[in-house]
């Protein structure tokens, strides 16, 4: 169990800024690959909004029809469930404060801003390793499938956990951000009418739509009102609901991209285990690697233009998003078969 | 002074929305000439953005071109003291949860959305019509100009609330939304480095692009990062940010949007005079009336199709927003004339 800072974490790094990436590797080729994210590089379809939609008010019924089409997309009991909102981000410190501050736990190592929220909420926060430690909190976060490494808890343990949680006063938040491309039938958005746990669905990571800033809490009624009324009118910018309804009903565009992402993430694999590689989980949207050199895999790749996400805190770790378009596969190819030669020339 | 609900408020009504239109009047002529809110129907025109602006993460360093843009143009004494959020409604309840629950007092009657929030972070709220009585509050919140009656409290006035509610570890809230518009000189912006303050501009309604989402808190350097942590990173769409960044630095604008805004909220207090009703305060993007048969009015016009805002609480005043194309103003002065006439037919 690793104790972290206590009310002020300050920030914390990710990945998606090509400005970082250009700061620490001036000399590569631009335009970078940018592969430091989990976001699909296959968006959903753009299409035309209507001339309005950037002057008016948003309305209130557009949010409700957002949330209804979402509460089918993901399993949820009701649209009543649903809170959309501008990202999911903004809600974690609002999520952390829905129980009085005590001790917050997450099951880590896993993306950082949960830790982050549980701490300006008050929380004494904690990264644990194991599952069974998470019913001594008061607040137990999930990330799942985690990201960066794919790890998924099944529903039935989450669902004990939950009732534990909701038994003692606590919460269970499970941040399912990458369940469109994880195993469904463990998602917890349809058990949240049993109480103490809270569902959290991203919307910009699978629809490649992370500009709009779209995200869902899942909840209890009692809860889910809660965070409508502290998020207030209108939190939901026009073209985030516009693109929130049509994607979250598209059936056929989301079987597809399933299909496709995970013939994507096959070929990433490959690449990889061509150069020596062998990724060690992650989701159709990101592998995951744990090797020796990380660090100098980071920087070879950098230096040709390819960001990937490295850890400061586990530095034999790596994540690596899908690249998108043809060129941007064979510069990564290209870059880790050259890897792949110089390190077999410096062991000779 | 009057108490207002305790620690839940539910939802409140605002202008803006055109179901509730249609569902009010049902036979009216479509489309609405929506007259209900405050936003400028003229936007800052639209432009196209980067390919990448919805499916890319918002760039951080972009957020911080926003906030040093916004500096300049609000008069703030640097970017840190500026803190974009997705419209200034989601910072509401963050800036009354600044305060220890206590007593907070708006000067009112105003923009209910502030006693509504009040609420929301646990304090005991009243609104009160005298200015002097804030100085009794923990959290003081004035809407200056005021929305929906235009009145302006002094800079120098403010600074000396501000001053009083620093000193007892208080909170001046100063909801500078129409201040586009307004006296510039009484705005507080500038003076947020002595503590106790914090100044909110809201973007859409000036700018006309109120569906993007998009406000400022400015404030203290410590409360600015206390309110950054909370929101966390990519709070901002994409298109927020750009539309932020490029019409917040277009002074030339700017300065061509208010004369003609004065000037079309001098025809508008012109048409209402033609029917015989003298507007009493506003700013230059709403006008207020204050007439014994208001509720008649605001029906003849929404049996028209025209859409003005009304008050549960306040049955003798409307709110009038204004007209953007010429048809509209035509149907408005119609709508007016017809009005004036079948009511001196009525008296006769």
């Amino acid at each position: 169990m690793t104790l972290l800072a206590g009310r002020r974490t300050g920030t914390v790094d990710h990945g998606g800024s090509l400005e970082r990436a250009r700061a620490l590797f001036p000399g590569a080729p631009e335009p970078f690959v940018d592969l430091s994210t989990g976001i699909n590089p296959h968006s959903y379809p753009l299409f035309e909004l209507p001339a309005t939609a950037l002057s008016r008010l948003p309305e209130p019924g557009r949010a409700r029809d957002l949330a209804a089409v979402a509460a089918t997309a993901y399993g949820a009991p009701s649209a009543a469930n649903v809170v959309p909102a501008p990202g999911t981000q903004i809600l974690l410190p609002r999520i952390a404060s829905l129980v009085r501050p005590g001790r917050a736990f997450v099951l880590g190592p896993t993306y950082q801003e949960h830790a982050r929220a549980a701490a300006i909420a008050g929380h004494e926060v904690a990264e644990v390793r194991d599952f069974a430690r998470l019913a001594d909190a008061n607040l137990a976060v999930v990330v799942n499938p985690n990201n960066p490494d794919g790890r998924v808890i099944s529903r039935l343990e989450l669902l004990g956990l939950g009732e534990k949680m909701r038994a003692k006063g606590g919460l269970l938040v499970v941040d399912e951000a990458f369940m469109d491309v994880g195993p469904g039938a463990e998602s917890l958005a349809g058990n949240v009418d049993q109480g103490g746990i809270v569902v959290l669905r991203s919307f910009g990571k699978f629809y490649g739509l992370a500009g709009i800033r779209l995200g869902f809490a899942i909840a209890h009624g009692s809860i889910a009102e809660r965070l409508e009324e502290e998020l207030g009118p209108w939190s939901v910018a026009i073209p985030a609901l516009e693109y929130g309804i049509k994607a979250l009903s598209d059936g056929a565009w989301q079987t597809y991209m399933r299909a496709m992402l995970a013939q994507a993430a096959h070929r990433l694999d490959q690449a990889f285990a061509r150069a020596g590689v062998i990724t060690t989980g992650g989701t159709s949207l990101f592998r995951h690697v744990d090797i020796a050199d990380a660090a100098g895999l980071f920087r070879a790749l950098g230096r040709e233009g390819i960001l990937v996400r490295a850890f400061a805190d586990r530095p034999t770790q790596l994540r690596c998003g899908l690249p998108g378009h043809e060129v941007e596969w064979r510069r990564l190819e290209v870059a880790l078969g050259d890897w792949a030669q110089d390190r077999q020339a410096m062991r000779r």
